[in-house]
């Protein structure tokens, strides 16, 4: 049941997979396996894990048919993550950058005010902006009108693995803005990207749920399922819910009725 | 990441895919693609299912290398139970019977005491005997005790797709009894399949989250998706859940600490 | 807003209090004040705990217009539960007991079956039965032919504070059965009793959620007052929900429609 | 089990009574019998509702110990927020404000953004400024720096009865901001409210779960003691939870062990 057609769209290009993988928290030798058991098209990388150590470049491990997304993780402003966005543009060559801003690092939330600001100077440069987010309607607005290519809001705390916090607020978000809703952040179970997926989401973003397994490449393959399982889902249209009661099955054999 | 190895037994029987395929609620031309696409090796059937209308037999349209799950679906006490699991032993030609024994038709609910007066006396008769129960640790016990061949707890009552309402109990019966625990009714979503699995239950069965999904084909190959992810997801281990907080994925870039 | 008439009857007796307030865990000084601060009129007994120590006996700690609820912790199986209520008669001479049969120290999960035997037998001999179970609709029906005089349905494994973890079964019970439901077990926070009181039980009991708090008085009173909120929200009928979007709670100004 | 001196502060005014009301949605007569039941200190008031028809003005039903709180109900934006808080401020002759900035009618979201720039301008001119706004750590640090009195998060979209949808956030912001979290909108239930204190908000606003009731009386009764409650526990520390498994709460009688 593969449905080569069903694609979402970032920039102008074109994607099948649905699932991003995060490269940080991994060693070089294990990224290369989860790129490819979790069947990635798109990973995102931090400028420092690019050219901090010459000896060892992430890069030459990530297949060359994945598109990169740079993150502008460490910017506490707008213009930091200009800044940075700008750097990364030069030394990855690539058009995309994950627009991360945060005040402090214990919760490490996304300061949604400066996110709109550098949206809307990175689109305004051309950048494929993918904006990670706290999910407030009215600040997604502003990012779409700013010029995002897609909706990046966090689940839960990032790193948390503590799943869905946000359900009913990226349900609205779901429902109302009209970009791909790509879950960032705090999904800690293959169960939990599932259900997104079978919310309407366009993709999961997941980094620390799988570097953290036991079996860094099993649970790489685990979300890729469970994500491709809730897009059918979502596809296929979920069976109704009984408020009370039960309903039977089976034809009944006759001695209950 | 295929695993040939991951296989859980039923009565001396191997199995290789964890997701048990209800037949009820289908027409018979649906159920065939139903099982193709839930690539289910083992598919439930009621008695009067298997009889009713000799000129459209559901046996038809169920692939022959399928193993065939005769229930009592309808018995509302452990005898007559009995008699329907003797007559499908006849009729189906299987030593497998799934045992249900409800009596009222509002909620559905499995007796669990009659349940496991049948189960006792099936195992007896060389039936692999899979009872349907209410998840109840001290039942669960008697059931193994009386020769069940796996347990098989509700989720939620029966078709009403309302999920894990079960959970803590359910997580009780995976903990604490030697058997295969099979959820059986109430799992709505492949989510809710996904997340039974990575708690450790052996496989899954469903039947109304198919049968009412908008497209029964599609929805059948979600389920089937969902529980390999979660199975994986089990196999692999879990990642930590932080209590409080968020812990950076990527090392920062230098303006963030 | 006192409402003298809103009782509940046990064995023929009118109740006032809600809430009842289990003995075990507390130090004698403390069961005073937190009976005091509950407001309970019905408090439980282990047997034990009433004639181990004479130079220190519990019963001298309850006040004398409180009704003594024996329980018959430590039972087994339904000879041992008859047993001890035989023996708690005679010692606290009053007709009510607690049936609690339990078959193994680590869950503390109540053995049904054995409670519905012992239940029947007590019943029989005039006593006031209250039967803690595990909550499952035929069981709560059995009890109910076998003369019980409530229904004293688990939140979650006893002692835990883990909370309504079988909410939706309880609902069921409440829907379906004509005897008052008893909470009891599992209940760890106010706002738990009083989401209880608000699905429409009869009571709660309550002991080690007030037990290990900081404040035990205080944590009585706290339970006293959720009870009694939870029990006018039922009575008063809850406010409708909202599937999906929001509703002013006011009149805009004009500028905002 | 009164404390006289459990108090919060805003602007320099000491609250005793943690319920604040809403006084929409009500008619003249009812709102009465809802603050003396609720014994709230502080109602809100739409502007318009203060003003519309002469023949028939709310605040004649008001009790006159009761704090007014007229909100900025309807205003888009900043700058309408302040222009309706000055109005207010002249008709109702109080420096408190609640300012509410929403941007469409439809979920009713408040627009964090503007409430901002709206708190800062009339905390300046010496309003009591109480905040509306969607639970974002930053914003709330945003807030504080603007000179807001407290802050006041979303459970849920107004006027929806849903409960604690932001509770991970919530618990954020009582965790990190150094001023009064009062909960406003979605409380839909005693029981939610109880919880929202049980965390350590400091007060709860209600209007919707209240004006829809069956019996608006009893129900804001029963907020009233279910907010005491929930005070109460979290003043008194809750007791532990167990992760796994049981725990007796009596002594057991020598059968079991």
């Amino acid at each position: 049941m593969e449905n080569n057609n069903d694609v979402f769209m970032l920039g102008g290009h074109e994607f099948h997979s649905r699932f991003i993988l995060g490269s940080g928290k991994y060693n070089s030798h294990l990224i290369r396996a989860a790129v490819e058991y979790a069947d990635a098209e798109i990973v995102t990388l931090a400028l420092r894990r690019a050219n901090t150590r010459p000896e060892e470049n992430i890069l030459d491990f990530i297949p060359k048919n994945v598109t990169l997304l740079p993150n502008t993780s460490g910017a506490r402003n707008a213009e930091e993550a200009i800044h940075i966005a700008r750097l990364a543009r030069k030394m990855a060559g690539t058009d995309f950058v994950k627009v991360e801003i945060m005040r402090d690092s214990k919760y490490l939330l996304p300061d949604n005010q400066e996110t709109i600001k550098a949206t809307e100077v990175l689109a305004n440069e051309g950048f494929v902006v993918m904006p990670y987010m706290y999910p407030d309607l009215n600040v997604a607005r502003d990012l779409a009108n700013a010029g995002a290519a897609c909706i990046m809001p966090l689940a839960s705390p990032i790193g948390s693995n503590k799943g869905l916090a946000t359900k009913d607020f990226i349900q609205i978000l779901i429902d109302e803005i009209d970009l791909p809703i790509i879950i960032d952040a705090g999904i800690g179970r293959p169960s939990q990207a599932c259900e997104a997926m079978e919310m309407g989401a366009a993709a999961i973003m997941a980094n620390t749920a799988i570097a953290t397994a036991g079996d860094i490449p099993m649970m790489a393959s685990a979300f890729k399922d469970a994500i491709i399982a809730g897009r059918k889902a979502y596809l296929a249209g979920p069976g109704r819910v009984l408020d009370k009661g039960g309903a039977a099955s089976d034809p009944l054999t006759g001695f209950l009725r």
